[in-house]
Order: C-alpha cells, then structure tokens, then sequence
C-alpha cells in the first residue's frame, strides 16, 4: 500500500463515466451517474465513454478512454464486469489517478469466477499505478468538490443535500452509505466525505480512515465495516484516527445470517464480534449497532454537547411520557437525581399549578406558556447537581396545536434557552405516529438543527447516545472523583 | 369490591359534565370533554353543568346535578378538587352509576390534603354505591359508543378514530393512553375500549382486566401501569386475563427516576422490577418496554401472524440492507437459516441477475419487476424449513420512485403474497429518513394494514415482536421437538 495521501481522490479535475448508453434506456446506471454529477455541480470536465459511441444529450460519448482530448483523473465504471479488465488496462494508459466501479459481480458472488476477476483487475491496476474503488460500491460523496452517486432516480429529485459538513463516513455498504447521508440530512448532520468501498479489493476502510484522522474538513469520523482484510494494519489505522478524532464504528456481521449475508455482499470475511468490541473499546472507538444509533452518536459531537456528569433533569409535557423518560435515561446509564425542596418550590411558584404536574425530576410541566417553561428550565439548570438538561415534548398532541401562535414561540423559547443556560441541552420530539406529527417533527427539528441544538425522536435514543458520549470521555470517572 | 361486571361504565344512556365554562374560554376542560363527546356521536344525552349555570352553544347548563331533568348514568368532573366531595354526594343523590374525574390534586401531589380528599370522595362514594373512575385520568374511549376523552384541541380534528377494533386497553396514564390510540391507528390497530384510570382509588386495573377477560368485543388486552394497589387481586385477575386470551403489560417505575415520577403522577407505588418480570412470566403474561412494543406485539395477535416456528426467510432490496436484517432478525431471537442450493438456484433463475444479488438467506432481490418477487417468494416458502417469511425495503429510495407506476403495483403484490403463500408474511418498511418517505410510508401502510398485513418500521422492531410471540406461544418447543 502506497503511503501518500489520497486526496487527490477527492479532487478530480476530470471524470470519464464508462458505461453510458445514448439510447432511450433512463435507468441506464452510467446515465443517472453521470447525470447526478452533472446535477450535483461537479465543476471539472465530464465525459461519457461507450465503445458504442453515440451520443448524449447532445455531447459525445468516446468510444474508448484513449479517445478523451483532454487528461482524465478519475473513472466510474458502470460496465459489465466481463470488460472490467480492459478498462483497468485503459486507465493506465490514459494515466487515471483511480478507478471506482459501481459494477459488481465479484468477490461477492457465489461463482469462482468474480473472484479471478478482482485478482485480474488488481494486478493490472498494481502494474501501472492506478488505485481501485470497489468493486461493487457507489463511490464517492463530497459536497464541496461536488462528487456524487446518488443515482436513484434523479427524475424526482433523489440526490444528496450540497450543504457540506464536518462528519466523514466510510462505508462497506452503498445502500447504507445512502441512507446514512440522507438520515444524516433530516438530523442535520452534514458530510465533509462520504465513502461507499464495496468490495475494497484495493482502497478500503484503512485508506480512508487514515486519511480521514488528518482531513482537516473531518470533525468526527464514522464506519460502517462488515469485516476487513488487514486486521493489524487497520488496527493501526483505528487507534490513531481515534486518538485524533471521535470515531464511530458499527460493525455488521456478528451473527451467522449476517456473516453469511455479509460474505455475499461484499465478500467481506466478518470476524468475531467479541474481538471486534473489545478491540473498539481498547482503541477508544465508539460502537453503535444502527445507523440511526452512528448519527445519534455524531449529533452529540457536531453540536459540542459536553455535560460535566450523567446526571440528567427531565423536563417536558405529559405524567406518563415523563415516567417513561426518566425509566429510559435510567436504563440507558444515566442519573435522574432527585431535585431538592427549594427547587421544587421554585418551580411550584413558576408553574402556580399544583395539579396535574410534578416537580421531583422528572418534570412535568405540561404548560404552554412557553415563558413559565423557560423560568423552570433555569431554576433547574442552576442546581449544581445537574449536568444537562433533556426536554421532552410528545408530538401528537403538539401536530393539533396553532403554528404561529402556539408552536412557534415555544420553539424560539427553547432555541434561546441554548444561549441562557451553562448546561447543555438536548430536545426529543417523540410519539409521532400520526402524519401530522411527521410532518411538524420535520418542520420543527429543522429549525432547532439550525439553532445547534442536538433533536432526537425518543428519549431512549438521546440517552444512550449520551451515556456513550460520557464514557469516551471518561467525564464520569473525572466528575466523580470531583465530587468525592 | 363488587362482583357484578362494569359493563354498564362503556354504555351510559346519560353524561353529565361537570365544570362546563359558558363564558368564551375555549380551553376550558369540561367544555372540551363535552364538545368531544358530542364530535364523536355520543347518542345519549349529554348534560352540562356548572353552578355559575348559563349557556354552552344555545343549551343548558344545569346549576347542579339536581336540576337536570332525565337521570344521568356517568359523570364527568373537570372542576377543582376541592369542590369533588360536594360532587361525589350529588352523584348519589341524583342515583349516578360512576363519576370520573379528570380533575387532579389528589394523592399525587406533595401536600397531604390530596390524599385525605381522595379518603373522602371514596367514603362518600362507597356509601352511596357510586363507582369512581380516577382521579387524575382521561376516561373511556369506547368507539362503539361514541365515549372519548380527546379534549385536546377539537378545534384541529384532535379526535380518535371512530373505528372500533379488539384491542382492549388500560393505562394508568392519560398521555400514554391517548399515544396509544394514535400509534394504534396509524398502524392499523383499533380499540374495543381504552381506559384511563389515573390514582384509580376505585375502579383500577384489576377490575378493567377481570371486565376485559370476558369482553367478547376484545380479542386481546394491553394494560400500562405504574403500580397495582392489591397484588394479590390483581394477580388473580392476571392469570385469568392471560388463560382467556393473549395480555401484553408495560409495567413502568423500575429506576429511582421512574419509580419517583411514577408517585408523583399517579400516586402509585412501583414495586420491584424483577417480581414484576417473574410474575408476567408465570401467567404468561407478555411484558413489553414501550407503547411502541406494545402495539408490535398486539399487531401480531390481531393481523393472526402464527409462524409454526422461528425460522425466518428475510427477503428485500439492498445488500447492506440485507446484512443488518439478519443481524437485527438473529440479536432478537429468531433464526435465519441458509436457503439449500435448490432454492439458491431457482432464485438465481428468477432473477436472471447475479451481480448485486444475493440469495442466501437473507435474499437480496434488489429489483423493481414485482413479478419476480412474488415467484421469488413463492420459492423461498416452498422450503420446508421457513417458518415465515419478512419483507424488507428501505423507503427513502422508494419515496423517489413513480407511484403509479412503480409503488402501486409492488405493493399489490406484496398483498396478493398473502394469499398466495401458505405463511406468515410481515413487512418492514425501514428507512424513513427523509419527509417523502414518511408521506409514503402512511399511504403505503394504510393499503397493507386493510390488506391485514403486520407493518413494521424497522426489522429490530418486527423480530423483536415475533420473537415474543413464538415464545409466549412455546411453539419453538414444539416446533423443536417435531424436528428431533
């Protein structure tokens, strides 16, 4: 493996498609792949290559590489795999930097022959320098050079937010890479890289994580792994990203179906799971078991939630959602300590009501005078024995509510609580089963993503993001002994 | 207590409101339970009543229970505690069966004079044979009636559906019993009767479980609580609910912090989690961690979901996809039990594809022709060793495709596989990251949900379910024991 940087991967000036067809086919991958980087904003050269010819909303399609005037820096392959030789071959002629090919059907088929393709496309790439992506992956995401695969159907306007930001992401998985920008986009959470490797005959989770522990775009670094080829080599690799950067590792494959889903995915040779945590635990790596869990981890980290201990108040709407609450930060290994007398009379004066709430912590306000909630949620902050504050608010009733004269004041009240209290503070917006609650979840979490503020759908969710945000810190040893 | 059945509560000829404002408050509590009752098509009469008297929307409102003409065989009290003795006594006079109250400060708040009101609206009660639903709670929801208790916000169509189903629920919870409801309907899953029952000083849990038992309109009950005041009541009650037909219990207060809201908000007090597991257990019982379970549990029973083991076909669209269902599927309990090489081969005929597929349990079909699904799946059910069949597809990429052209007829096929396959099917559409997916996933449940299909959001959540269910059943063991 070479040792020099790969982030002219990243920066192509030029990019030849390989498998375009000029016909009337729109599902035609080297189409929609060409046609997403187009929409995308890639700025460089573009050009389509079909040994065909033919042409391409009105541009050229080369028959072969070598037909290219100008100089090509990076080629995506959506060629049959039976050619894939020929094009390696190509490439170095034509002196490409890289080669990613969304073509699969090899290692990860059951026929021996995939396999002697990717021996054969390797070596001809290893002989004359070109690096490979894949095979069997979609490749690279990169808003701010404008690099894309979201082919899935451009017709309806399927592709990826151009807002850049500072999560990178290195994927085995394709489908899970799409998925991961996209869930990452409805919680705000933006990429400076997303990387899908497939197969990783030749680049893979290693390269991509050295290079993302000294990308200075990359604030937190997350991987999907279904198993790797180089176990000391990506050892290495892990212990120094983590020791640069919050690093998020979900490992697939700790089970027979998926070890045997994961070997026909991607070839990938799973390994034992009880090494695999122990080793992420050793190298002080983050372990989650869904994507939904990877972008809950990454949230904490991009909005810089920092409590100084696990102790969190619960404060929100709802004598039932508070029990629940407080059982589920409870379960999850953080503390829900009681709040003393003179805060409970602080908040019983701010509320005036005595009925129908509770002011032990959890706290139930259930109000919506939007000013009392922003009163109580500062006597709370100003108890010392808390670390952060959790509001909590279900969503189904709040979708019948008045907008403007009701959710929109209550929201800005929370937005402002962010920059009044010394504590963090993360909102869940749970219980949304009905449509309208999806559709007010989706307006109001945008504008509490825009304030910085971390939102997640249930409490459970934002507790056990947070228990493990507190134990890769080690802030709960430290505060303890602070305390002792 | 008595032994007579509590029928009579879910079939009042007469309501009476008391606490209904005439003035121009249209927040006030007695005014939004009376305008829910008559929004829902209550049939009986329904009387208002307050002593300031007046007029709501050109009728009535009554001075005091007295002055209503007709008899009034429930009660609905939304006025201050401390006038609900006086209540209770008028209740008795006027011959009332039950008097609910959703009026609160009881024995849930800090200061005595809760608990020593509620000693007092029993005593008065208990000598006058007037049934006490609460304090503290919504209420009954009883779609075949016309009863309900959605005050919030009737002005935006905050009402519960009207349709009636067979789940029977109880709920200590107000909140939590009107997310149920909600949840319950956007999964398709209705009620016979829904109760809330608050501090429950009277009619509490045991007497809804023992009523529920024999309720011919509820095939299968749920019960939330915090805590039971007469263990060894309800215990009785429990194992005779569990003989009679299949009980789902969510027991909340198991942590300090639960266990402290659980006081403060209905005055219960929680009791060990472990005697509670055990005891669940013992009368077969099925004990579940949230309302989201709940309803996954109750989905199975209510769609007839009875898979003769634990064997599961994962078949659906994506590689990485397919690697986590197996995993999620495993970590649950089920079993994902490779396909021989028949069934590997008649797949890889079906398909006519092999790069990008796999079939080897999970399957991943990755393909928009809906015919070769349905033969694909007719395969996989042929092979005596699945028990049933799971699937999967993200629905952030499927947000994107026609919906006339694409969606409608794949979900018509999926529908038409129930039929067709000789078992069990549910199906997981997973992935609802962005808006469009979740607009797609209402609509396209909405047709699979009257098509009598298990919908779940996840593959975690659908596994999780089933697995509960295979063990509640013991057909595993049976299912064991014939293959031995």
């Amino acid at each position: 493996m070479s040792e020099e940087s790969i982030d002219y991967l990243f920066h192509p000036k030029s990019i030849a498609v390989a498998g375009v067809s000029g016909g009337s086919d729109r599902w035609n991958p080297g189409r929609l792949l060409m046609k997403s980087l187009m929409d995308f904003g890639f700025k460089g050269e573009i050009y389509a290559v079909n040994p065909s010819g033919g042409e391409i909303d009105g541009s050229q399609i080369y028959k072969s590489l070598a037909d290219i005037p100008g100089s090509v820096d990076y080629v995506i392959s959506a060629i049959p795999a039976s050619y894939t030789p020929q094009l390696v071959k190509e490439c170095g002629e034509k002196g490409v930097n890289a080669v990613q090919f969304f073509t699969s059907g090899f290692g990860e088929i059951e026929a021996d022959e995939g396999k002697r393709l990717e021996s054969e496309i390797l070596r001809i790439a290893r002989a004359s320098g070109v690096r490979i992506l894949g095979p069997n992956c979609m490749g690279l995401y990169c808003p701010q050079t404008g690099l894309t695969f979201a082919l899935d159907f451009p017709d309806h306007g399927g592709g990826f937010p151009s807002q850049a930001g500072s999560l990178g992401f290195v994927s085995q998985s394709g489908g899970n890479t799409m998925y991961c920008i996209r869930e990452g986009a409805s919680r705000g959470v933006y990429f400076s890289k997303a990387v899908s490797y497939g197969n990783g005959i030749d680049l893979a989770e290693t390269d991509f994580l050295e290079y993302l522990a000294d990308d200075p775009d990359t604030r937190v670094i997350a991987l999907y792994t279904e198993g790797v080829r180089d176990g000391m080599r990506f050892m290495n690799a892990l212990k120094r990203a983590a020791n640069a950067k919050p690093v998020i590792v979900q490992k697939a494959g700790a089970t027979d179906g998926g070890i045997r889903a994961a070997a026909s995915h991607t070839g990938a040779i799973a390994g034992s799971s009880v090494i695999w945590s122990s080793l992420l635990k050793q190298f002080g790596a983050i372990q989650v078991f869904s994507i939904e869990e990877m972008i809950d981890m990454a949230l904490l980290f991009l909005r810089d939630f920092l409590p100084a201990g696990r102790n969190v108040a619960i404060v929100g709407v709802g004598g039932g959602a508070s029990v629940l609450a407080a059982e589920e930060c409870a379960c999850a290994g953080l503390s829900v300590p009681p709040l003393p007398i003179e805060v409970r009379q602080r908040l019983r004066s701010i509320s005036a009501v005595d009925a129908g709430r509770f002011f032990v912590n959890p706290v139930d306000m259930t109000t919506l005078h939007f000013e009392k909630m922003v009163e109580a949620m500062k006597a709370i902050a100003d108890f010392d024995q808390i670390d952060m504050l959790l509001f909590q608010m279900g969503f189904d009733a709040w979708a019948l509510l008045d907008m403007k004269s009701v959710i929109e004041p209550y929201i800005s009240s929370i937005i402002k609580l962010r920059s009044i209290l010394d504590k963090p503070l993360a909102v869940v917006l749970h219980s949304q089963a009905t449509y309208q609650a999806k559709q007010l979840y989706t307006k109001v979490s945008t504008s509490l993503h825009k304030a910085n503020l971390p939102v997640y759908p249930s409490v459970s969710r934002a507790a056990v993001a947070i228990n493990r945000l507190i134990g890769y810190h080690g802030w709960y040893q430290s505060h303890d002994k602070k305390n002792s």
